[in-house]
């Protein structure tokens, strides 16, 4: 078997080290951001302040000294940030009360499993050692899941803090160059990525350390309350991701409805009563909804790959390096994101417009293609050159290049997924610019068009991510798919960095609009913008992907726990629940949809009210009433995230209760295969319209020129689709990689409690 | 195990005898239906025909004497039918020759598993005794796949056929009253439906009895060999469906978008061009391809449960009665369906329009009710009170009563799925007055709130087939599967009649405005169609709810034939089969809806074409030329049919070759468990956009009436729904049951040729 090349002490200090060096790196470029100043500088002090190589030739650009229009932009940027930051008080108020109530059932369920005696156990994979009691599992479960909840409760509140610092300051940037807007973006973004990465990181580690004071030897249970966090990470994202969805989408959609269909006034406009509520939206739902969302499925394939890990050579053995490969995997990524980040802030410069898209894919190739050597590396010196990994009842042989192997095919199905988006999504090629030409016969064809794209969009994905479970279940069992997850999760700084990056251009567009600023501005807003919708899509292609392989990974590591070696179609048990988990994606989907269209239809009533009473208001003369759209968003998001959340939550232990392990087995890979491809449809589906519509908008080539301009009738048939994709791409798609993740993770925690306690109702028939 | 009450000798003798007699019920309601005289009749004959008890009050209707209208409605009757004729016999044409190929495939396939040897060989199961060679099993299945093709291709004709004679009867009965033009138009539907079930179940009678005189006693090479029958049918059925529905659809979608969006003239008006192949459409898709459809699943859930049966008790101890289970089910089923359709046809009378949905209702309620005696009393004559089932490897003890259960649950499930699915779809019920309601918004909500109902549409009718699963495959594994299926289909010939009432009420309103009848006339028929409308999507619904069991039946007999005893999802082979699978409904929708997308941007361009070259168009004074549109949509279909119908046949080829059967099984099963999702979830959103639109349109409520009239926004939101929801509910829906279904049994058909060759990758590797 051999023995690791890095030492249980090198290991140990190399994690915390990566952490705090990420950390370091992201307060660093926090610093940078806040130099751009929005509040108004007294006279003579806004030069002295530029010495520090960020001197800019104030005199060539326009209006860099309008004390004005940084006023309207700290004024905005203010409103937005106050919008949302009560926005999520009361949306965490409402959590925090369902995640203590949550917990409480955890640890009841989990304490019930031995009638919370506090006696030691035999372990449950290897019967002749002790493992320490369940009273105490449930109670650091229960700790593991709070301790998740807040980190990921932390981690999308942070997010939404840097977007709204960083919005009103790339509007400014803009008037200096697409370059240095794109800088200030880009580095707010990856303030977020870094943070989010680090801190996940270093939380989780701390938390083993700390376990590890108590359960000493006993690492199957250690790491099986580890999993908590897993699910506390990723409740929280369900309801950020929720909740946050249908607040953006109910403010964006009725704005749209009226502003742009009814009113004819453009996008962003100061005028429109909603607004506001959709600069909310943005940095509610994209960033911190998408934080939660990407922290939960790091935590979740971390721990999945763990628990696995405790079960094998490395927990049975007690090889600590070993065990913590998976934690290495995320320190080495932390480094090479930072290095990845350099290129694009530091090493090539943006000079024009058609630079941004290519730098932002160039960031994607340079993480993937350096992470690869990074991977090879960790792997050689973390693992021995051969082990044995548990596989359903028994262990199977494994080298260390074969696990290499796993996680690098992962990572660069990453890529893959996010590319075949990129070509789906994106207006530079023929399928969105296909769905653009079908809107000359209207909005019926554009839909038609555009559901049949994101239906095309899911084969080649699918195919990857089929042949990645195919290779590294092959190679390493369920271990290998963990860490396939973790390897396309690896650059998860540099995802998150260009994925936050577009709301921030998205609001820095806004921001530039309602503050009145000229045309010239706001084109180089939408070029940043333009660019963001692209890296949006791929940023859920990756979300997607690794949610499927996170699944799968978290649904071995419950069938393992609860004891079932097979779980076979061919019985009528599975069967059911294969066929009932297909269809929860449909359910759930059903909910959120709908709780969007009613939430929008209340916004469009009260801005057409606005319009209507509020005289002088379409003539710019008088302010709408912001804040009432705001909390009518706010409601209607926190009253609709409830519903789907308990469908999402209650699912496994409802089934697993009732129906038992085997059904519920059969519920989770169902949801799992028919949920990924809704997901991937809904976001690509959405994205393409949303394109298409920036396509006409633009008018770059002769056939897009043939189509607009705004205001057109292929235009407005765009409108419509975009609209109609708001939901899709925003709130149900994204949701839905939560919903395949969450009801495994819950599973793999409550695993204990089914296979005792399981399947009530063919227990009493 | 004891001995079933009815003797061999009266089986042979019942079976055929329902057939005759409801072929011969059949011809009768043709006799009824041909008393109505499209000709212009020599003066004086007219009053002479009406004297068998249809002597109408001639005095008190409208332009009964008015040779114009009677002249015109057989013009359009006979345009119609020559363009269906002719577009069949294309279709039929490019078919054949794939059918030959397909054919000569399956014996190349099948012939090879012992390397085309004469010699006798042990059988599959019972390894003592000796079975039919391979080779010759490859003819017989050959045989009977070229037979299931041809029967099914005649049902479709024939369909057509009383489809296209019908209509304009319907219309001129229109103007005596509505219950004279119910009557004729469902006496028609009868006709298809009676003919269809009758047929179906007396060729594969005589199919099994011409194959026992070379089978002998091997019973087990013999019905291996029927389930040839089913592939055939389903096959054929797979072009019929996609091929018309894409027809269908690109004319609809076409004649609207220009028709009524941009020229605002109504449905169905003379002056479209696309208005004939719009007619045409209806009855090459939705009569000749359901029909073709529905004969699939009869004949594959048959044949499904000989298969099974032939191992089990019944084959095993050459239990002739017992085999014909299935078959007793479907005769006694024919004899139920001939007593219902007199409850509609001579036993209530419509007087009013709103009885016309109840009356059609009843039908499906009364055939259950009745069907229910039917199949106790056949299980207690047919069935020894007690056998085994073959079940994987092992034989189960089955009680008679079991059986009946599985039987009764498929055939309530059915009832039950037919209720939610009108729930959804009827403009009676608050969901699609929620669809109509958001129209207000635009078609942005309109369509958001479409695709969220036909998600939540969903949710019923999946429990209801999950708890059919579920009980007859703990009564009776595979076998109580099968025979839940055939309970759902008992009462196809009513379902047809309801079925096929739609598209020929349809037709008769078409032909009414092109014939330029009154207001008054154009409202009954309109009422005809919507309450036609509503049964359609029932129908659907049907045919999605077997699709599934059979499919599962099928898979069952397929795992069985492949000796693989586990489909276990833990193993990766399965797992990328079952994701794979999932993903298979998207990739063929993506195709269907694209085909009919661009298909419809043809028609539109041809369409604006005309309106803009000829002069006179819009005035009424030139007419169009309907040839060119006919002309482009059977181009379009014939041409876009290949790529799915080739993604479907081909894809169990690839994987049951390539991959082997246990990714196969996975592939099977998730294409199951997605496809019906996406299938009734596309069926419902479509039919709920389609009658929220009719709802409009009628303005029957005050609530409808503030969204209407034709014209207003509202209702201009509504029709970008239905036009949306047309392929969706008319081709890839419904297409995706036959998708499912049949590559269930191909797998099947091709299962000695994967167990013996199957799997070359991973034997290479």
């Amino acid at each position: 078997m051999g023995v690791a090349i890095l030492s249980d002490v090198l290991t140990e200090i190399l994690i915390p080290v990566a952490c705090v060096i990420g950390i370091a790196f992201a307060l660093i470029q926090w610093y940078l951001v806040s130099k751009v100043k929005v509040s108004v500088a007294p006279e003579g002090a806004a030069s002295s302040n530029n010495k520090n190589g960020y001197e800019y030739l104030m005199e060539e650009e326009e209006g860099l000294n309008d004390h004005n229009i940084v006023v309207k932009c700290a004024e905005i940027q203010s409103a937005v940030s106050e919008g949302a930051t009560s926005f999520l008080f009361t949306e965490y108020q409402y959590v925090g009360i369902f995640m203590v109530a949550f917990a409480v059932l955890i640890f009841l369920f989990l304490g019930s499993v031995e009638g919370f005696s506090t006696k030691e156990q035999p372990c449950t994979y290897s019967k002749y050692t002790t493992c320490k009691p369940a009273l105490f599992n449930a109670i650091f479960s229960t700790v593991a899941f709070l301790l998740g909840a807040v980190t990921s409760l932390v981690s999308g509140f942070l997010g939404m803090k840097i977007a709204t610092y960083a919005n009103a300051r790339t509007t400014l940037e803009a008037r200096k160059g697409v370059g240095k807007a794109f800088i200030t973006a880009f580095r707010s973004g990856a303030v977020m990525g870094f943070l989010l990465a680090a801190n996940g990181l270093l939380v989780l580690y701390i938390a083993i350390n700390l376990f590890k004071l108590y359960y000493g030897d006993d690492w199957e249970g250690l790491f099986e309350s580890i999993t908590g966090y897993g699910l506390g990470g990723s409740s929280m994202a369900l309801f950020g991701r929720v909740g946050g969805g249908i607040y953006t989408k109910a403010a964006d959609v009725g704005a749209d409805l009226v502003g742009k269909v009814e009113r004819n006034i453009p996008e962003d406009d100061p005028r429109n009563p909603a607004v506001i509520a959709d600069n909310v939206g943005d940095n509610v739902g994209d960033i911190a909804g998408m934080g939660s969302d990407l922290f939960g499925s790091y935590a979740e394939s971390t721990c999945a790959a763990l628990v696995v890990a405790s079960i094998s050579y490395f927990g049975v053995n007690h090889d600590f390096t070993g065990m913590c490969y998976p934690l290495l995997i995320s320190s080495v990524g932390i480094i090479v994101c930072l290095i990845t980040t350099l290129f694009a802030t530091d090493i090539f410069e943006i000079k024009a417009v058609n630079e941004i898209e290519p730098a932002l894919k160039r960031q994607l190739i340079i993480s993937t293609a350096l992470m690869t050597v990074g991977i090879a590396i960790v792997t050689w010196l973390a693992l021995p050159s051969s082990f044995t990994i548990y596989n359903f009842g028994t262990q199977k042989g494994v080298k260390n290049w074969e696990l290499f192997f796993c996680v690098a095919i992962g990572l660069w199905a990453g890529l893959v997924i996010g590319f075949v988006t990129e070509y789906y999504t994106s207006n530079a090629y023929s399928p969105v610019q296909d769905v653009a030409d079908s809107c000359r016969t209207g909005a019926a064809t554009n839909v038609i068009f555009g559901l049949a794209l994101g239906y095309k969009s899911v084969i080649i994905p699918i195919f990857a991510i089929a042949v990645s479970i195919f290779v590294s279940f092959s190679l390493a069992a369920m271990y290998g798919i963990a860490v396939a997850a973790l390897g396309m999760l690896s650059t998860i700084a540099t995802g998150l960095a260009i994925d936050a990056y577009g709301p921030i251009s998205d609001n820095a567009g806004g921001i530039a609009e309602m503050a009145g600023m000229s045309h010239r501005i706001r084109e180089r807003t939408d070029a940043l913008d333009a660019a963001g919708n692209t890296t949006a899509a791929i940023g859920k292609g990756f979300a997607i992907g690794s949610a499927a392989l996170v699944s799968l990974a978290l649904f071995g590591a419950f069938v393992s726990r609860a004891g079932v070696t097979t779980v076979d179609v061919l019985t009528p048990k599975v069967f059911i629940g294969l066929i009932v988990g297909a269809m929860l994606p449909y359910w759930f989907s059903a909910m959120t949809m709908k709780s969007v269209g009613k939430a929008a239809l209340k916004m469009v009533e009260e801005v057409r009210r606005q319009f209507n009473t509020i005289p002088g208001l379409m003539e710019g003369t008088t302010k709408p009433d912001y804040a009432n759209c705001v909390k009518i968003s706010t409601d209607a998001s926190i009253k609709e995230m409830i519903p789907p959340g308990a469908l999402v939550m209650l699912t496994p232990l409802i089934v697993g209760t009732f129906f038992g392990v085997e059904t519920l087995a059969g519920v989770l890979a169902g949801a799992l295969v028919s949920g990924v491809q809704i997901a991937i449809s809904a976001s690509n589906t959405g994205g393409a319209w949303d394109n298409a519509k920036k396509y006409i908008e633009a008018g770059v080539s002769d056939h897009a020129k043939s189509l607009g301009p705004k205001g057109s009738d292929p235009h407005k048939a765009a409108v419509i689709g975009d609209t109609i994709g708001d939901p899709l791409k925003d709130t149900s798609g994204p949701s839905l990689n939560i919903l395949i993740k969450l009801m495994a993770v819950e599973s793999l925690v409550f695993a204990p409690f089914f296979a005792t306690h399981g399947g009530l109702l063919f227990k009493i028939f």
